[in-house]
């Protein structure tokens, strides 16, 4: 019986799908304690986007350890977090002519799409919220409330309320509007919908199997919102920090939520931050009204500091691109080549091989592990084999887990 | 304009009290900007048990950035996790003969309330939870609900069910059974209220204001859960790791927790952690029914790992002890020889000056912060000044901090 | 200032409609006190089906009185009651080979309506209930969560919660399937829908409008809801008792409900009476588990049971349904004269001009009213005018009551 | 197998405590099909204060039946409902310089507990209303909420909310304030509780145990409600009407509710009635806001106004009290003279013995039945002997009724 076995709580589940022990781990390689090499599709469920231990931003928060920066200050000043706030509003929100607060949360996605989910209600004096099906957005009760599992749902152990749930963009087939229904109830005063505080979605649902909304479907939910006073929220806590090509998931997609949220690559090199952006006008928050230990990482800030130097120019997010074009490619003809049928979705460095089934999915895994790669499912019943390299990944390595990939895939 | 005030949202709270931007950190000393320096009586709420920037956690987290160790990898089993593991189980809880295993959360406090309060739920199959007044629990909805505070409730925006709120001990005054309704309450079938999945309290309400449970409370909580069936969860976010001059507050109570909520000092160095201890007949958790992204903080696992040093023997709770005593005496004699009417409360190094209204504590901590003193208030109204120093701090720096806030409140 | 104004509380409104004081009603005429004779159109709400003060059942109401029969009884048994079940039994049930046994709740339409949620939750352990839009169930917390209308949610003051609100047939246009978003999400795990305990709605929907919904439609969400573990409760409150021409509004309709709510026109005489059909095998009622102190309304069971009289054989439903078809005639032609728009919906003696704005339906019932016309409105806004005489009008009265209101309309 | 056990739903309850059927009733008697003879010592749960088919009202009930008066009305405007109010406010109400307006609700208590919860919701902008043990107000979902058996509370299937329960008077002992915790609770803003928009309470709990509030406890739930702005709400469905020898059970007792709930004995003969009594400044409905079919219950108007022939002078309630000092004082003395512990509550006409389990309670009811005498029990587990003769019971029935009772009791 291992250490984990004996000591860790049974609810451990990625270490399951890869029963070893890990050690170290370089850009898009992971080494186990025995030695073995793994190439890494999965970067922390979108937290790597600059690969494991990427050396500047290492550079940079070891300088500031040894400088004896501040390291943890909850939500007073430091020098740290004013340079984050300097350089993400001069790189990111400037240049796309975006105009948000920012409000640093605790450093997980879910207390970031609560305080998200308060202010929303708080904004408008209303109770109820639209969330999509498929969704996820954390597992605290009020984040868990917009997430669609159902398993997820049970384990909460009371009633999940205040919450009017949609079907998402694709989610009744192809062509099919699938807001019709709500704006139909919403425009009537005897549907039993109230106008709701906020509209909650992700461009991209990434735990939800990778499912992207098409731009005509985001502009319609963003009319909707604004026609009924209710605030937009993209959680964009996967799909942003350039995943998708683009910085946020929603560039080119003609929308400008009301509040944004932000967490997992914020922070840059794996620990944890959480950001949510608020237009200006939407800052009404008492001072003190949503608090939380760890909402000034410094750390965090150095290391998020330091990933903002990849966006001063449009070079590495057209590498983003290239390597996403590229990996779809690739993809595509995994795809036609497979004896089995498989739903090929994804943008950017984000892409999903819908298998059909949860078991077909875990055997790709299975077997993809027995090649040394590390890829994770996702979406209902875990049907959906997730593509994710860290964007930073070498054109080789990434070759060769797409090599290994189709080796798997088409063996089945 | 400051960045702050023009980029950062308007729910910043503690850097009104102290509106400097800080820069360096050492120990219990803080420097601002433009070098000023400060003593620290906050310890970042509880975070920073060991200091700031703490030099032998530093090393072990540079020795570990430098050598490449996984710095992010969810719930995947790292040797870093294994380590901290082995070494919780054998310094803290084979000594105490205590037998739990670990679940490490979302690495924030509120995450970790949220675990234990689904875990409870799951395991009696009950949905009711008795939480007191003044105690504090967090910001997400379910540990929200548990939150006594009125401003936090309202800031929720929609209903905070399923909680049964009792007074806490002490709350009707002294030698009142706070329990008794309760009890009675439950003995009866029309009394309206059911059978609790669980109680979940702080054994000494920081947030709430520094009150002290006392041992025969607590001991009647325990058999009143016992009694129903309900779980013990001790929510010892604030006061383990330590700072009572004993690794858990609880210890030498008598009460032996179903579930123990830690965050905060767990971590070390003051990067995010969370852990929560269950029973291991109750850890009925299927894999994956809670999950989070930042569930394996490497680096929190390092430096909370090398943090444990501290417990090996009985030399620093010890240390921990007496400048609690010596806090104390000094405490005791600076309310005596105040003109105002102060009420102390609090044990080894956790103490709270009740001033009798927020208007008061907060011209104690507006005088001390001008004599470069950080101490923050707590309690109902914020009538509470809490003097929580790092315990690593230096007799002569923690003396020179008293003569600082005896200066204060003498001219009050 | 009258006696209503000064002590009868400002809720009061179909008062305000028709702002005179009435005295006596014989079949479909009423006077007020001023001896002004009027037709009803109303039918209380669709109570009064046998007419006020019908004869016969008068006759079997004064008796029961002068001969001291029990009044009173809550749900003990009563020769009364003992009578009134096996007329119905033997009358409705069996030639309809229907075996359902019969619950008498507290009596009125809200009270059977709040007893079938209660043992459709019990029974399935489930604990959501789909309910439709423009639905109308009931004024009190669990059959209000139910009802569509915002203007009575408002006046809830609270949450009303555990409902899945579906759009109606027709809700979405013509040939809409409105169910397949709820099929699809059912199918689907993560969804964020569960399944409901229930299905609840009416076949017609009264209250919201007179909508009717479609056989195919009605058989539909009967295999959905029997897919998925769920009971369907018909709740033909309004509907049933003749109303369209079948005893119960679902005949000839195709479905078999699990639970049917009946009330309003049950007792016949226009006094209360509620009764919930349970299917023998879903009765699963602890002995008091749901009581109500006017369970047992006998003169409404010797009423009732006079009633009963009017459904020994097809004559009276024949003369009910030749009315019907007669009015519906009328009405088409009035429709078609009608310089505004107007859509004409109903069957059975149960009618509705959707007039398109509240405004427009209000000023048909002023004017009917200076016709000494009794005819309410209906539907989201007020929007419908409601064609509803008892069934047992004469014909003369009937097309009296068609002139003017065809004068009213053919004037707009 | 009777028509009951095959077609009257198992939820059936009183008619197992008493298996025979009733077939008539005249004032304190009633008579099985068989023509045995039974004294009513339960009157109908409080309905039947003037006895079973009492005279004068059935004398007014067949007259306005015979002259074809209104019936069935909704809320509009009826001669009977004006002779109603007009009687009432002069009778009842200004004789006790009490001003309120009367809501006629659904006729049903609990319909008009929903009532005046959504009215006190709606007048404060609050949604917690505060509750007490033992209380029963109902068994819809937010009459529910408020009653306290668990039982009703587990067949609701959903959460009841929004509730804050407190002890009632004399729960906790004798000379506990159990209005403390509470009081303490709403001084304090971090006790979770907030300020309610209610306290609702029966002065005496009827169906809770006969247990009766004191002056200065109902006194001092009058002031804090006052002193935190929350409303009044006195549940009087089962204690009024002369019950307690006043036409209301709070007189005398120095408080003047918001709120007043009126049922069961207000309309007289057994028939079905509610009244809502709203103070005038508090009557602050929209017209049409909270509905109801059976509002306008002209047959419970004709009887109830006849019944209001009891109070216009002092004459009959000095005869209920003497009666009810004459059956306490047998009551004390059967008490004394019983082998086991029984306590003895009450006043007026509603006396309980409290037998100490539901099993000797449960054993006195199916003897006195044995003894032709309807008895029923009450309280937590139905431990109490609810003593609750027709107000108008003849002397010689009540001895009659008594001495079959202490038969019984001392047997025991």
């Amino acid at each position: 019986m291992t250490v984990f076995e004996r000591y860790e709580s049974n609810v451990r589940g990625y270490s399951r799908t890869w029963p070893v022990v890990f050690d170290k781990a370089l850009n898009a390689k992971q080494w186990d304690v025995d030695g073995n090499e793994y190439i890494d599709f999965f970067s922390g469920a979108g937290v790597l986007n600059f690969g494991h231990n990427n050396p500047k931003l290492r550079k940079a928060m070891i300088d500031y350890l040894e400088a004896e920066g501040v390291t943890h200050s909850l939500d007073m000043h430091s020098r740290s977090k004013e340079q984050f706030i300097e350089r993400f509003v001069n790189t990111i929100l400037k240049p796309r002519k975006m105009d948000y607060k920012l409000q640093f949360t605790g450093p997980t996605g879910t207390n970031v799409v609560e305080a998200a989910l308060k202010l929303a209600r708080k904004v408008t004096g209303r109770r109820d919220v639209v969330a999509f099906t498929d969704g996820f957005h954390g597992m605290t009760l009020g984040a868990l409330a917009c997430t669609g599992n159902q398993k997820f749902h049970q384990a909460a152990g009371v009633d999940l309320n205040n919450v009017i749930r949609v079907p998402f963009d694709g989610y009744l087939g192809e062509g099919v509007d699938t807001l019709e229904p709500l704006r139909r109830a919403l425009e009537d005063t005897s549907s039993g919908i109230n106008p709701p505080a906020a509209f909650i979605l992700e461009t991209i649902q990434a735990e939800g199997g990778i499912n992207l909304a098409t731009k005509e479907w985001l502009q319609a939910v963003a009319k909707l919102a604004k026609d009924y006073g209710s605030l937009l929220i993209v959680d964009d806590i996967q799909a942003a920090v350039g995943r998708t090509g683009y910085y946020f998931s929603f560039e080119n997609l003609g929308i400008e939520p009301d509040l944004i949220c932000l967490a997992k690559g914020i922070g840059g090199y794996g620990i944890p931050m959480g950001v949510l952006l608020i237009k200006p006008e939407l800052d009404q928050w008492e001072p003190g009204e949503h608090t939380g230990t760890f909402r000034g990482q410094n750390l965090s800030f150095v290391a998020g500091t330091a990933a903002l130097d990849y966006f001063e120019n449009d070079e590495f997010l057209s590498e983003v691109r290239r390597k996403g074009e590229f990996t779809e490619e690739r993809l595509v003809k995994i795809v036609e080549a497979a004896k089995v049928d498989i739903e090929l979705r994804g943008t950017g460095m984000i892409h999903g091989l819908d298998m059909g089934t949860g078991e077909k999915a875990a055997a790709v895994v299975a077997k993809a592990f027995e090649q040394n790669l590390i890829i994770p499912t996702c979406g209902p019943s875990g049907r959906v084999v997730k593509v994710m390299p860290p964007l930073t990944i070498e054109d080789e390595l990434l070759i060769e887990g797409l090599d290994r990939l189709e080796k798997v895939i088409i063996s089945l």
